[in-house]
């Protein structure tokens, strides 16, 4: 039947075969996702018995490593570092020479810059990536960052996008991906740590975190509102203030500070948000809205403007 | 007409006689927004000529802080501290006696709670309020929050709710008010400062704060969703990893220390997120979620658990 040819023409035509190196957690997801897209599947991993679920699956387990590389075009690396994948693809050789190694190791822009210069010199083209999103995530609604070049990205966009929904190509510096990694989870974990703070004040009082989390989630959607205008005042190096000075805010951080300390809870947290705030009064800023403070943020403490 | 006779008798059944005193830019928003939902507004300021718009506006100037408290059963006071508050109000003796003092003045529980001690003693009721919200919002969307006796509350909600559609009783502690206003504080400069340390580390590969505000966005959103998640595990006292474990959030610290640090920007934020993390593994909290944090912000730092 022609349309059952067609069809099938097109599974070849799309499903390149994918190589999937190390099989933790994430690696395992990455390579189940394939697999249930479709993608002919070949795996790796030190210990091999990490394999079978996937093997049972449809997956092809490959005897060594340059066999898994040399299984197609499209070679995805996930494992602890980048130390570790650079020990498994160091010895390899001509192999990797013409193939897109992704590598989806969590590491610094540096390591990240580091590993494609080394894969250009093999020949290989090299996208870095970052997954923000735990394993069960992967196959879904995963955020999934890349950074490389863009044809590189192109080539294998649809076998990639079945990793994740949220799969993103942010440009051609490899260090992007880590960077924007960093970037949201240093987010997370100053939100997290906020809400913290806030649960331990409140907790003095007998207010539950329960309690508070609903309050919270809608504090935290007014000022997600904000950004977008602080941003605007960043780029511009220009921080009229468009409701509260920072002199206001250093107020209201002397309160969160006497608090923190007479309730008896943490205050290093408010107390590292005022010295941050007292800085930037100290350099003139006073007046200015609360964008200005990206001029403590962009060097070392201690360092003058 | 019957049905004018009985909406005017509503009116002035609704329109309890009103007093703010303190005509700073907040002080003259509250009186406005009174004024324009039809409350008889009795207005006193230190420097008579910052009620000037407001009387043009129909307010009634009162030419002491007595005469002011006189005029009506709701004062609500909105000065620059406690101590300024209690300046004016400590030579009045008996005239606050059976009226509702409402304190919309930033400052701690513990003032706000010797405050109501205070006005007790004058036999006034006292309910602290904290506005979460810029001048230009009251008598629009302000969240102001309020707290101390239910039925001082209930008695003049529908006066305080001209003030803000957010207008919310917290309980009758007197200090939840400026409690839930620093907690709330606390999250927004830690969501402000955790954008401002990305949005530092993007620049250095040229990345604008504008590029990178709606993804912060979005990762915001996603945190969000989180909190009462973590607020349960709070209450409960067991921090189970829901995805990721205390230690491999740790690991991505790292990175965003590395990173602060390689490419020159302030690191102190990412060392403090990452001194937590330490010390929550130190005691054994390596294999829990996220939320066993709460343990380090519950006492000052080096008080052991």
């Amino acid at each position: 039947m022609t349309t059952s040819t067609h069809l099938e023409g097109n599974m070849m035509q799309n499903h390149t075969p994918v190589t999937v190196i190390g099989l933790g957690l994430m690696g395992q997801a990455l390579a189940g996702a394939f697999l249930r897209d479709g993608y002919p599947t070949t795996v790796w991993n030190r210990t091999a018995a990490k394999a079978d679920q996937l093997v049972a699956q449809g997956a092809k387990p490959a005897d060594s490593v340059g066999d898994a590389v040399a299984a197609g075009p499209l070679v995805v690396v996930c494992v602890s570092d980048y130390a570790a994948a650079r020990e498994l693809l160091d010895p390899l050789g001509a192999v990797l020479d013409g193939r897109v190694l992704v590598n989806l190791t969590s590491g610094t822009s540096q390591a990240a810059r580091e590993t494609a210069e080394w894969a250009a010199r093999r020949g290989s083209a090299y996208l870095d990536g970052a997954i923000m999103a735990a394993p069960a995530a992967v196959g879904a609604d995963a955020v999934i960052l890349y950074s490389g070049p863009r044809s590189a990205f192109d080539l294998h966009a649809p076998a990639l996008r079945s990793l994740g929904a949220g799969t993103t190509y942010l440009g051609e510096d490899h260090g992007l991906s880590s960077l924007y990694d960093v970037a949201v989870l240093s987010l997370m974990w100053n939100i997290l740590n906020g809400f913290l703070q806030g649960a331990a004040l409140l907790g003095t009082a007998g207010v539950d975190a329960a309690t508070f989390a609903p309050v919270a989630k809608t504090g935290i959607g007014t000022v997600a509102d904000w950004l977008s205008g602080y941003a605007r005042q960043i780029d511009d190096g220009t921080y009229p203030a468009l409701d509260s000075t920072i002199d206001t805010h250093l107020a209201a951080m002397e309160h969160l500070v006497q608090e923190s300390e007479s309730l008896g809870v943490n205050a290093e947290l408010p107390r590292f948000v005022k010295a941050l705030a007292d800085r930037a009064v100290a350099e003139g800023h006073g007046g200015d809205g609360y964008a200005a403070m990206i001029e403590q943020f962009r060097r070392p403490a201690g360092v003058r403007p």
